[in-house]
C-alpha cells in the first residue's frame, strides 16, 4: 500500500481522479503538474491513512515515516532547497485535504522547518530578519494551539488556551513599545516576541516548542488528522452529510511567500463571477501579503482586473495594471483550468518575488442564478454537453428563483430570535398576528402579517392566504401549515419549539424577549430562522433569467417521469401551469368544505340521526363541490386531474367553542348538549389513525357518492362545452381491497348514472392513495381492481415508522442530531423502509395489471433524491407542490442521466 | 357433472368425506346406509347446484330436472311407495344440510307429494284422516310461508305474512268451535281448515296452493336454496365465519312419521352428555309425535333412559321401559355410530308404527367441560389417540373453565341492556360505579362493583383492580381496559358505545333507562353483554376437571413452541405459573410508575429543566424499581424474564386538572403556570405515534440506565441468594437500527458497571420489540445487534393498518358486518399484511443472526390461529396473559399436530 503521492515539477504521482484518495486539494494538485503549471512542491498523505489512524487507535501504519522522509526529499530536489538546512532551508506548510472541501474546518500549520539553525540561513538567504521572525512567530503560534495544545484535537478555541496567551503577550508587547498595529513590529521585535512565546509555552504547556523540523513536521501531520474529528469538522459534516468514514487527507507543500516586498503578492479568484454566473474572471489580491491576510479581512483587497471594478473599488490597484505579465499568464492558467475541468475553478496564487505560483485549483462555489447561467453559458460555448450542464446545477438550487430571499448581509447584521424546521423556503418580513381572523382582516387593510400559530387547522387556511409567512411552534416537515404554505410558495417555519405563545394576550416569548402583536420580524424560511425587525427582501424573478427557461427546457427534452402538481384551487393550478406541471396528482377536496356555506351542510351532515336528512344535507353541496371541479378540471383542460375523496376525520369539520355551538344549535334547531355530544363521540385519540380516508366513505356511501358526482357532472358539462378532461377519482387510505372495491363500486355506479342522465360518455380512471403498509403489503389484491395507485408517502412513513408528523417535533431535531435518522425521512423518502414497501408495491401491483398507473403525490415528490428514486422504481410521475414543479422538472432530467 | 347423490336401502352414491359437497346432513345419511343402518331413502342435491345457482342468477343447472326425476324414481323403488300416487303415495321432506350445520337457520318443507290424488290414498292406507289432514295442513302453511310468500328468501317472519294470517283462522276456528288445542281438532276440522287455508292464500299471494306434487317439490327445492341467502342465515354464517361461497345441500327424503299413533314415536339423543361429558346415553322423546314436536318444547319431553333420569323427570316414562326392543336396537345403533365417527354423536330417530328409523346423525355440539372430558375418556378408551384426543378441544372451550360465567336460564330471562366487544371473558355481577377511586373505597367496604368508563387509562388501575369487572363506552379489543383486564382474568366489555356516560351526575343512560351508582348490573365478557340486575353466577373450577390436566399434559408433551405469559406483578407472575407459563414473554414497567410515592419523582423529572435535577428525580426511582423486579424475578425462578423498558407518552404520568397542577406546584415549590406549560407542551395529537418507546429513552438516557440498573442489580441480589435469574432487557418501538444502539449501549454500560459493584457475572440478553412496520422491514440490521425480538402485534397491527386500536370502534363493527374485514385483526393476526411483515422479519433477522430467539408478546400470542401462524413461521414462543396461558398450551399442541 502506497501512503504518500508526490507531486511537483510538472510531473505528479496522482491525477484529479483521486480526489477520495487523496482529497479534493491534493488531486489538483497533482493535476495541476501534470498540466505543466507552476505549483510548489509537496505531497500527499492519503485519506486511508487517517482512516487507518482511526481504526487503529490513533496510530499510523507502519512504513508511513519511510515514504514521508523518502518525499521530504523529493521535494527538496524539485525545489531546489533542503529541509532544515543551515544554507537553503525548505519550508513546508502542512494542510487537511477532504474529499469535498470542508473550509475553515480543519488544522493547517504553516512554516514548519523554521529552527534554531535554518533561521539564520534563511535570513542570509532573504536579508529579510523581519521576514523570517514574523514566519516564526506565526509557526509557533499555530504549532502550540493546534499541536501541541489541542494536539489537532476537538475544541474550539478555548478562553484559557494557549494561543489567546501568546495573543496577549503580543498586545502587551505592543501597548509597552506604543506600537498600533502589527506591520509596527520589527524583526527583532518579532524575535524577542518568538522567545517569550517559547518560555510561555513552556511554562503553560510544560514542553518545549520543538527546534526539529522532522519533529515539527510529524507534529502537524497528526495534528491535521486530528483536527477531522474535531468539533467543528464534526458539526460541519452533519450539516454537510459528509461521512465520517472518509477522512482527509493531509498535504505537505512547500512553502511560497508572498509577503517578500513589493514584489511579492497573494490572491483568491474564480474564473467566472460565481454570484452571478457572468464570464468575467474575478478575484482579489494584495501585494506583500499572506493568503490569510486576503481571506481575514483586515486588509482591503484589491480587484483583480479593470473588467470587474466597482463603484468601491474603482480607485484600487488591479493585477492586470499593477502586474501586467503575471496577470496575463495568470489569466492563461485561468483559461486552461477551466477548459481542462470543464467548470468554473476558484484558485489560490502567490507571487513570490515576481514568479506566480498556484497554490489550489477546485471547483468553485455559486449562487443558484450563477450555477443555472454558467451551465447554460458553458454548454452554448461548447465547453460542455447538454447533459452535463444540466447535471451541474443542483435541482435545489432553483428554489432561490423562484421565492424572494433576504440579503445575506443584512442577515447577518440581524437580531436572531428562534431556529424552526424549514417548512416553505424564500424570505418573509411582516407584522405579527397570532388569528387567522386576524391575519385576514389587517391583510385586508393593507398590513403585511406573519401569522403564528401553535399550529394550523384547515379552520385557518383563509388567515394563512393572508400572511406573508407562517410560523408555528409544533409540528414537522409535512405538517399542515408546512403542506399549505409549500403548496402556494409561502414562506414558513414550523416545529420552532422555543417559542411560548399567548394567545389570550396577544404575544410571544422567545429568546427571552416578548413580542407583542403588530411587531415586525423577518423570518428565513429557507433556513428557518427567524429575525427581529424587517428585513429588505430580493425579489423573485424567474421569468427574467433567461438561462433557466432555456435549462428546463433541455430538461424537459430529456425526462421521461411526468410532472405533475398538488393544487386544490384553479389559481393555484394555473401557477403550476405556468411552473411546467403536466397534470394533478393531488386535488385535496377537504379544504373546499370549510367556506362558510358548505361548513353548515357538513355538520348538518354530521349530526343527522336520520338518514334521509344526512343524505340531503350530503346532496346540499353537490352545486358547490361541481363548481369546484369545474374550476380546476378546466384550468387543467387536456391533463390529468387526480382528485381524492374527501380524507380528514368528521370531528375537523366540527370543532366548535361553546358559543359557536350555541350558534349552530339555533341555527339547526337542535339542542346544545346534542351537539355536545355528537362532537364528544367524535373525538379520538388517535386521528390519524382514526375514521377518516376511506373509512368515511364507507361509513357515509352518500359523501362518496356526492363527490363522485360532483366530479362527474362537472366533466360532463365539460365535454359538453368541448374542453377535454382526465379526472382520476382517487379513494384515500385503503389497507384492504375490500375497502376499494366498496368505494370504487359507488363510483361506477354513479357513473353509469351521470352518463345516462348526460348523454356523455365520460372518460376517468379510479385508483387509490397507498398510503400504508398493508395497501403495500396487499397491493397484488388491490391492483386487480384499481387503475392507478398514487404513494401517499406522507402518511406511509408516518405509519411505516410509527412517527406522527404533527408530534415529531419533540425528538426528530435530536434524532438527527445524534445521527439516529440520517435525514428527515419526510422531506426525503427512507428507501430502507417506506422505500422498500413502495418498490414491492409496483412490483407486485404491475405483476397483475401491467397498465397500472403509478405515481407519487407525497412531499417527496418534490424531493430530488426522493425523485431518482422514484425514477428507479419505474413510477410514471411525481406530484409536488406547484413552487417544487421546476424543481422536479430538473431533478426527473438528472435521473435519467444517472 | 352430477347434481344429485342416491340413498337408500343401506346403499348410497356419497359417503361421510363427503360433507363438502353433500352438505354434513347428506354425507352422514348415505353413511349410515353404508353401516346398514335403517334410513329413510332419499337423494341429495349438492351444494356445487347451490353455487350455481347464485352464480346463474338464480337458475338451476341444466339436466338437474332430469337426475331429480330419477332420484325419485329410486326413492320410490327403496321405500317401495310412489310419488303421487293414488294407492300408495310417497311422501318426501325438503330439507337443507350445509357443511356446517346452521340449526334452524335455513327452511325445511315437509309432507312434500300431499295432493288432491294422494290425500284419500293416504287415508285410506293409514286409514287416519286427522292424521293426513294435520299433515295436509302442515304442508300448506309451511309452504304458503316458505315456498310461495317469501320465496325461501330473506325476511324473519312478517307481522301481516300468510303463515300470520293462516294461524289466525286457526285460532279463529279453535274459538268458534270451542277448542282449546290443536289436539282437540279432528279430520274433519283440518280438512275445512285446510280449504280456508287454500282460499286464503289465493286472496293474499294471488296464486293457488299447487296440488302438483313435482311443483311442490320443485318449490320446496329452490326455497331451501334460496334460504341459504335468508336474513338468519346470513347473520349466522356472519357469527360463525361460515364463508358465502360455500352454500348448502339439499336433501330430499321418504317421509316417516312418529305421530302415526301409539306406536309410533320420535327423538333426539346424543351418544355422551353434552353438558358435562359424561359416557351416558342422553335424549328426549316422545310418543306420537313429529320431530319438531320435542323440540318446539309445547311437550314435556321424555328422557330416553332410567340412567339419566333428574329429579323433574323421574316420573315421566323412558324409552328403555316403554319401548325396550327398540331402544336396545337403537343403544346398538349408538354404539355403532360413535365407534364408527370415533366422537360423540348428536342422533335423531323416528318410530313408525313400531319400526325405527334413523333421520340424522353428526357430530354433537358440547360444552368446553364435556369436550375436555369426552376427548380425554375416548382416548383412555382406546377409542382415538393422544393426537386426536387433543385436536378434539377447541382450545377456546378451556376458557370456559378458568372463569366464573352466567349461567344460560338466568341470562336468557334478563334484561339485555347494551352490547360491546367482548374483551375479558366471563361473567360477573356488581354495582355500579364510575371512578377508579370509588372502586377502590366501595371495594373496601365489602362491595362488588363493576366500574364504567369512557376509557381508562394507567391511573385506573387500582381502582380496576378493585372492581368485579369493566365497561368502557369506547376503545377495542387491545385498549388499554381491554389489555389490563385479561391481563387479571377479569370480565371486562369494551366499545360499548350505546351507552351515555354523566360523570358529574353519577349515572348512565342505556337502552332509554337512566342507571344510577349503586345499581345492580351483571356482564357476560364472553359475549359482550350487558343485562340488568344481579344474575347468579356458575364459579370457575378447573382444578377440580381431572381430564383437564390430563389433556394440559399431553399437549406439554407434544409441543415444542414455549408459552409465556404477559405479567408485570408477582402474583400475576405467580398465577401464570399456576396456569402452566414457562416464562414471561412481556413484564411492562409504566404501571410500576403510578404508585403514589413514585409518580411524584416521575413527575419532578418531567417537570425538572437542569440535567442534574432530572436525573436525581430519575435515580429516586431506583429502589422501587428494583423491588418490583426482585419479586417478579424471583416469582418467575429459573425461567426467563423480558422486561420491556418505559413506553407510553409522558404526558400520560401528568395528566392533572386544576387542582392537581396546585397540589404539586406547592409540592415541588414549583409555580403553576410552570406545570401547565409543560403539560401542555407534552400534548401530542397522535400519541400513539409520539414522543414514546424508546424515543424516550434516547431523550432521557437516565431512565433507560435507571430501569437497567434496577433490573440488573435485582438480578445480582438474587443471585447471590442463589436464585437463578435470566433477565431479558428489551427496548421498546425501534424502527432504526440506530435507536437500538443507542439504547443497548446504555444497558451494556450499566451492566459492565453491575458487574464490577456487585462481583455478580450476570446472564442477560438485551432485544427489542419489534413493533413497527419498519422494523420489520429493516431487521436484518437490527437483528445483527439484538439478541431476541419478541413482535409486539399489537402496536404492529395499528401501524400496518393504520388503526388505532382506541377509535377503532367507531367503524370496526361496520367493517366486520359489511365483511370489509373478514375479522378483527387486533383479536387474530392479519396474515397478509401483519403477518407477511412478521414472516419477513423473522426470515431476514434469522439471516444475519441464527441464534436470534424469537416470540411475540401481542394480544395474538393468545389467540389460537395466531399461534399456529407463529409456529408456522418458526417463533420460539408465544407470550399471552395468564388466564390465556392454558389455551396457548393446547393450541401449540395443535399447531404441530397440522
Amino acid at each position: 500500500m502506497k501512503y504518500v503521492y508526490l507531486f511537483g515539477n510538472q510531473e505528479a504521482e496522482g491525477t484529479a481522479e483521486m480526489k477520495n484518495l487523496l482529497g479534493g486539494k491534493g488531486a489538483n494538485l497533482a493535476e495541476m503538474n501534470l498540466l505543466k503549471i507552476p505549483v510548489p512542491a509537496g505531497f500527499t498523505i492519503t485519506t486511508d491513512v487517517c482512516t487507518h489512524y482511526y481504526d487503529n487507535d490513533c496510530n499510523f501504519p507502519a512504513g508511513l515515516n519511510t515514504e514521508i522522509l523518502n518525499a521530504i526529499k523529493q521535494t527538496e530536489n524539485a525545489m531546489g532547497a533542503k529541509f532544515g538546512d543551515d544554507e537553503n532551508p525548505l519550508l513546508v506548510s502542512v494542510r487537511s485535504g477532504a474529499r469535498t472541501s470542508m473550509p475553515g474546518m480543519m488544522e493547517t500549520v504553516l512554516n514548519v522547518g523554521l529552527t534554531s539553525k535554518t533561521i539564520p540561513a534563511l535570513i542570509k538567504k532573504t536579508n529579510n530578519p523581519r521576514f523570517v521572525y514574523d514566519a516564526y512567530r506565526r509557526l509557533i503560534m499555530m504549532y502550540a494551539d493546534v499541536v501541541m495544545e489541542k494536539g489537532g484535537g476537538a475544541e474550539i478555541e478555548r478562553e484559557n488556551g494557549i494561543r489567546h496567551k501568546l495573543e496577549s503577550l503580543l498586545s502587551e508587547y505592543k501597548k509597552n513599545k506604543g506600537y498600533k498595529n502589527d506591520t509596527d513590529l520589527n524583526g527583532d521585535d518579532w524575535k524577542s516576541l518568538s522567545k517569550k512565546f517559547k518560555n510561555q509555552i513552556k511554562e503553560s504547556l510544560r514542553s518545549e516548542f520543538p527546534d526539529d523540523p522532522m519533529e515539527q513536521l510529524m507534529g502537524g501531520v497528526e495534528a491535521v488528522f486530528k483536527s477531522w474529528n474535531g468539533e467543528r469538522a464534526i458539526n460541519y459534516r452533519k450539516i454537510e452529510n459528509i461521512p465520517d468514514r472518509w477522512g482527509t487527507a493531509v498535504n505537505v507543500q512547500a512553502m511560497v511567500f508572498g509577503n517578500m516586498g513589493p514584489n511579492s503578492a497573494t490572491g483568491v479568484a474564480f474564473t467566472r463571477n460565481p454570484a452571478n454566473g457572468e464570464n468575467k474572471f474575478f478575484g482579489e489580491w494584495l501585494t506583500n501579503a499572506q493568503g490569510e491576510d486576503v481571506v481575514a479581512g483586515l486588509r482591503t483587497p484589491n480587484p483583480l482586473n479593470e473588467d470587474t471594478k466597482t463603484e468601491d473599488t474603482e480607485n484600487l490597484p488591479s493585477l492586470e495594471t499593477s502586474m501586467s505579465e503575471i496577470y496575463s499568464e495568470l489569466f492563461k492558467i485561468k483559461v486552461q483550468l477551466e477548459k481542462h475541468y470543464s467548470d468554473m475553478q476558484d484558485i489560490e496564487f502567490t507571487i513570490q518575488e515576481g514568479k506566480l505560483w498556484m497554490l489550489q485549483t477546485r471547483v468553485g462555489k455559486r449562487t443558484g442564478s450563477a450555477a443555472i447561467k454558467m451551465a447554460v453559458d458553458m454548454k452554448e460555448e461548447g465547453m460542455i454537453s447538454k447533459e452535463v450542464a444540466l447535471k451541474r446545477v443542483n435541482p435545489e438550487q432553483i428554489d432561490e428563483l423562484l421565492h424572494p430571499r433576504l440579503d445575506k448581509k443584512n442577515e447577518n447584521e440581524a437580531t436572531l430570535l428562534a431556529k424552526g424546521l424549514p417548512a416553505g423556503p424564500g424570505g418573509a418580513s411582516g407584522r405579527i398576528v397570532f388569528t387567522a381572523d386576524d391575519a385576514e382582516s389587517w391583510h385586508k387593510n393593507g398590513e403585511k402579517v406573519i401569522l403564528i400559530r401553535e399550529e394550523t387547522s384547515p379552520e385557518d387556511v383563509h388567515g394563512m392566504h393572508a400572511s406573508e409567512a407562517i410560523l408555528t411552534a409544533k409540528g414537522g416537515m409535512t405538517s399542515h401549515a408546512a403542506l399549505v404554505a409549500r403548496g402556494w410558495g409561502k414562506c414558513c417555519i414550523v416545529g420552532c419549539s422555543s417559542i411560548q405563545i399567548n394567545l389570550e394576550k396577544r404575544e410571544v416569548e422567545v429568546a427571552g424577549q416578548i413580542l407583542k402583536e403588530g411587531d415586525w420580524v423577518t423570518m428565513n424560511g429557507t433556513k428557518g430562522y427567524l429575525y427581529r425587525g424587517q428585513l429588505e427582501l430580493v425579489p423573485a424573478d424567474p421569468d427574467s433569467h433567461k438561462e433557466y427557461k432555456v435549462l428546463m427546457n433541455w430538461a424537459d427534452e430529456i425526462r421521461t417521469l411526468k410532472i405533475r402538481t398538488n393544487a386544490e384551487s384553479p389559481s393555484d393550478a394555473k401557477q403550476a401551469i405556468v411552473f411546467g406541471a403536466e397534470g394533478i396528482g393531488l386535488c385535496r377536496t377537504e379544504h373546499m368544505f370549510f367556506d362558510e356555506k358548505r361548513i353548515i351542510a357538513m355538520r348538518k351532515m354530521i349530526l343527522a340521526d336520520d338518514p334521509v336528512e344526512k343524505r340531503s344535507a350530503v346532496m346540499g353541496l353537490l352545486p358547490f363541490q361541481k363548481e369546484d371541479f369545474k374550476g380546476i378540471l378546466k384550468a387543467m383542460a387536456g391533463k390529468p386531474v387526480t382528485i381524492r375523496l374527501l380524507d380528514p376525520p368528521l370531528h375537523e369539520f366540527i370543532s366548535l367553542d361553546n358559543s359557536q355551538i350555541k350558534d349552530l344549535a339555533n341555527e339547526l334547531g337542535l339542542k346544545s348538549n346534542l351537539i355536545e355530544k355528537r362532537i364528544s363521540s367524535l373525538h379520538e385519540l388517535n386521528p390519524m389513525l382514526g375514521h377518516r380516508g376511506c373509512r368515511l366513505g364507507i361509513a357515509f356511501p352518500e359523501i362518496t357518492e356526492m363527490q363522485s358526482r360532483a366530479i362527474l357532472e362537472a366533466s360532463a358539462e365539460l365535454i359538453k362545452e368541448n374542453i377535454s378532461v382526465h379526472p382520476e377519482i382517487m379513494i384515500p387510505l385503503v389497507g384492504n381491497v375490500e375497502e376499494y372495491k366498496n368505494q370504487a363500486d359507488i363510483v361506477k355506479k354513479t357513473a353509469e348514472r351521470v352518463q345516462k342522465e348526460t348523454g356523455v360518455e365520460l372518460n376517468y380512471l379510479i385508483g387509490t392513495m397507498i398510503e400504508l403498509p398493508r395497501a403495500c403489503l396487499t397491493a397484488n389484491e388491490i391492483a386487480e381492481h384499481a387503475e392507478f395507485f398514487s404513494f401517499g408517502t406522507n402518511d406511509l412513513t408516518q405509519t411505516t415508522y410509527g412517527f406522527s408528523r404533527d408530534d415529531i417535533g419533540s425528538f426528530l431535531p435530536e434524532y438527527l442530531d445524534k445521527k439516529i435518522l440520517p435525514y428527515d425521512p419526510f422531506q426525503s423518502i427512507d428507501k430502507k423502509g417506506v422505500g422498500r414497501l413502495l418498490s414491492l408495491a409496483v412490483k407486485e401491483g404491475r405483476d397483475v395489471n401491467s397498465e397500472l398507473k403509478i405515481g407519487i403525490c407525497g412531499e417527496h415528490g418534490g424531493d430530488p433524491s426522493s425523485i431518482q428514486f422514484c425514477k428507479e422504481n419505474g413510477l410514471d410521475y411525481v406530484s409536488c407542490s406547484p413552487f417544487r414543479v421546476p424543481i422536479a422538472r430538473l431533478a426527473a432530467a438528472q435521473s435519467e442521466l444517472k
